[in-house]
């Protein structure tokens, strides 16, 4: 089959891979509906990750159980199943407190920007729906397995309630997918930081109730402003570096908690600053298992619409299209057609 | 009168001052009970902290108030009160929301360590008891005024909960407050880390279930074993160095807080590390004025004896000695009589 390796830096191609197979019992194999590529495969694309051999890309899937093997019990051959990017027991004691992300068997999956997927610890991973659903559903699906779930927990972690004044740095697929998560948390102010129209436009969309086009010194000087001086009530950080959570540290209020998703890139705190500023701070990958039966839930009853992020779509034979455009910031998502 | 001052690395002085004076209208004088000597005088006088002119020492202070500003409206001479180390208005948004200690009229108590001491923003800042205390009581609700309501915090930021397995870092005065405080949260496991007999006695009375001598890695794997791998739930950091708060992170599980409220020295955290570690993270100087009616109350009635905490008394004339005796590490925590 068709699938996507990473050579290099900038040198990511569509080429003839091994079918995935079953290599343990608890693994299944699933036929992706759609795959798509994350603002997280940029950093080794840009090579501000180190490649050291070929990597199989893609960790985002939704699709059909094709196989499973022996020791499977919560999913069959021909169910539709939606599964995190971290792999989890879903039975340890990490898992047990909703942070599945941390799993004593952790893994992080790979491989899935093909058509078909290995997918391990299949019963603690994979979510299956009652039927199988709509077609057009199929990109709101998809998103639940990471960007949505992520920003979800950005605003979770961020301790988002009914009423909370939110600020959203970063206008990335995850920063607009925290924007429509902290709506649903009942947020009634969301401030997203952007200096993009699209992305404007559907941070708007999703539940944004502000825009903020300044960075740095003067987007904070801008939120104290929005907020009489006082800052967000929360805030998540969708990038992961230095100037931008510096940025959420500096717009938050005292107590309020910073979410934040984006892996920390050339970060270093200083516990003094840190501390004074009385801001609090939880992050991580994201425990994307925890939240997707309700994600789920949202996408099918169609209260939300996460797959509205994807702006491009290409056939995964034009894999490296869609990279370049994410890199180059003229789409905020690609989804591959595989 | 008679106050403390401090004109350099250890040389702190018992000598004539001038005596405190309505300022503001919004001042209270208050004749003290008590004072005590607090783990962060010992920063300056170690000569951590620059000291350029002499300060006037003390911060943690209870007693009768004497005279009030015109604009006081909650106490009134001869009521006997209680305040934090950290002047609040409690009205601000910032108050408002439990976080006094970072009020936006925020000043820190300084003088206190004399007989007579000015309170400014005396209605926000000062809990008045009903009736006045037996004198026994004393300790105790000096206490409150700041290292029980650290402690305090240190659990509350940490998120203890009943059924909580908890570590706390430090077996200063503070750290066996935090001991104390997770026990009155419904901890089940307090694992205090403490190398000194006279401390693990008293962490064990405020009740700690487990004591670690350990430090360090060593530490780190004592807790790892005592929990089956998984960690703290919560984690109370009440030293504020490098090597503590990397132990207190170490030592959390995914998903924990950590309530750091020793004031960090030389700590710097790698961001990327932090992340993957999932812990979350909480500090700052403690919002004692939150906590203050509840603590009042407890130790009013009885249920707590945090006062134990003081296992040396000298008169205030004997300051220095006090000075020395907790920074050799001979007395947890000093209370003056002044």
């Amino acid at each position: 089959m068709l699938g996507t390796i990473l050579h290099g830096p900038r040198d990511v191609r569509c080429e003839e891979v091994p079918e995935p197979k079953i290599l343990q019992p608890t693994d299944a194999i699933i036929r992706l509906s759609a795959s798509c590529i994350c603002g997280s495969d940029l950093w080794p694309f840009r090579g501000l990750d180190d490649v050291k051999s070929p990597m199989a890309m893609g960790h985002e899937y939704c699709g059909t159980v094709v196989e499973v093997g022996r020791a499977v019990k919560t999913v069959r051959p021909g169910q539709f199943a939606v599964g995190s990017f971290c792999i989890s027991d879903n039975t340890c004691p990490h898992c047990r407190v909703g942070f599945q992300s941390s799993c004593a068997q952790r893994e992080f999956m790979t491989g899935a920007q093909a058509p078909l997927a290995r997918v391990p610890l299949a019963d603690g991973t994979l979510v299956a729906t009652a039927e199988p659903p709509s077609d057009d559903l199929i990109p709101s699906l998809l998103a639940t397995s990471d960007v949505l779930g992520t920003g979800w927990y950005a605003a979770d972690a961020a301790r988002v309630k009914p009423g909370s004044t939110v600020a959203v740095v970063g206008d990335g697929a995850v920063g607009l997918m925290g924007v429509l998560s902290a709506k649903q948390m009942g947020a009634t102010r969301i401030i997203a930081m952007s200096r993009h129209k699209t992305r404007q436009n559907l941070a708007l969309e999703f539940g944004a109730t502000d825009i903020i086009a300044e960075r740095g010194d003067k987007g904070v000087a801008r939120i104290k402003e929005l907020t009489k001086g006082i800052g967000a009530d929360a805030v998540l950080e969708c990038v992961g570096a230095r100037e931008s959570m510096m940025q959420a540290i500096h717009c938050a209020r005292p107590g309020a908690m910073i979410g934040y998703v984006g892996v920390p890139h050339g970060v270093e705190l200083d516990g003094q600053a840190l501390f004074f500023s009385q801001v609090g701070m939880l992050g991580g990958p994201a425990p994307v298992r925890r939240f997707l039966p309700h994600l789920l839930d949202l996408v099918l009853s169609r209260k939300i619409a996460p797959g509205k992020v994807f702006d491009l779509t290409v056939p995964l034979a034009d894999v490296a299209e869609g990279y370049r455009a994410m890199d180059e910031r003229r789409a905020i998502k690609t989804l591959l057609r595989v």
